[in-house]
């Protein structure tokens, strides 16, 4: 398997492809695409945030060629059994099929404010109501999944799960940007930064030669 | 079960989940809940067009709550089994796959411009080149799938599937707002618009009492 990804300190559709690989079990070759250069702007930024054509991450896997973070979760699954991407539990696994969805194809507000920039972190961000909604709406859904499903461990669903894939750049943006998180969000937001997953990503992320002065200050 | 759904003619992502429930053979219970009254604005077209909390479809099943329409497409692929919603092949379900999820998040300049309204007919619309290039990338998508997995029938992957599901409301539009299709994409959209099931949802999109002058003409 072959998985092409952007800058690892940018590109928060590339870290949910990967840690997906991650989680299969099954080996893969990572192929970096720098998205951001001398041309970088803020149309390539909208392409990042609504992912079709020409996007990343892409897995190649002999003929397949996925080309979408949520569907290589599901391929992925397919492959190597549900069981080690989602919930066993029929209720669960509703809940967190439909936190994944809504991940997917929403959250405008808070991914256009709040681009995803693990290098850096920032102080005094004024965000917008819309985007404080977005953050109050996820912060809700970790609440309930934690609450509910989340007693066998320290994830959303207990294990290491697709829900904690889809919602890892959002981590480091309640991170990087200062949101101030009420305790089981801090505690689950520790959880993941500590996950060695997390880890090796931050750690190749830091030693990108890529540097977008853009992103010094948030983009509003 | 239960599925909430919006109005008939005007809720793209409503048909989507009907079509998902209808495909499952399990009974279901359909709750409309009108999405467009007389406080009917942009903003609300804006919250149908990235679905996401309080919005519409949800499935009910006993104590699962799916509130998302790709969601509930995979929750009932789980529960009545994987081929009656995806290909067997696994390069042609990797396909499907990345085209539900790239329907999912994307074409926002086709959804915005050419809102779904089944019950009018558009003339001489003039649409932007970003919707031109969500149409082109639609049926290049469509021409592949057909051309390399659709053999065995009329449809994207042959036999009726999750990708025919999530691209239904697209077929809708490009016939009510007059786009010429080639030969290929034209017969697929007559084979789609001839489902029994599609046939079902327009007799009842027709008879709905409401009627949004606004959808007069496209917005722009």
């Amino acid at each position: 398997m072959k998985l092409i990804i952007g800058n690892k300190a940018y590109s928060s559709w590339s870290l949910r492809g990967w840690l997906a690989a991650k989680q299969s079990g099954l080996a893969f070759e990572e192929i970096t695409v720098p998205l951001y250069d001398e041309g970088w702007d803020e149309r390539k930024r909208e392409e990042d945030l609504a992912p079709s054509s020409g996007k990343v991450p892409i897995l190649w896997d002999g003929d397949a060629v996925i080309w979408d973070s949520l569907a290589i979760i599901e391929y992925l699954s397919d492959k190597v059994g549900r069981d080690r991407f989602w919930p066993k539990d029929e209720v669960a696994r509703g809940m967190a099929r439909s936190m994944c969805a809504e991940m997917h194809s929403g959250y405008l507000p808070l991914r256009r404010e709040c681009p995803m920039n693990i290098r850096k972190t920032f102080e005094d961000v004024t965000i917008s109501g819309e985007t404080r909604q977005d953050a109050i709406r996820i912060l809700q859904l970790w609440a309930e999944a934690r609450s509910r499903f989340g007693k066998e461990g320290p994830y959303l669903f207990g294990t290491f799960s697709a829900a904690d894939i889809m919602f890892a750049p959002v981590v480091t943006r309640f991170i990087t940007y200062g949101f101030t998180l009420p305790g089981f969000a801090a505690a689950y937001a520790e959880t993941m930064m500590g996950h060695r997953w997390m880890e090796e990503w931050f750690q190749a992320a830091g030693e990108e030669e890529w540097t977008i002065e853009k992103f010094e200050t948030p983009a509003t």
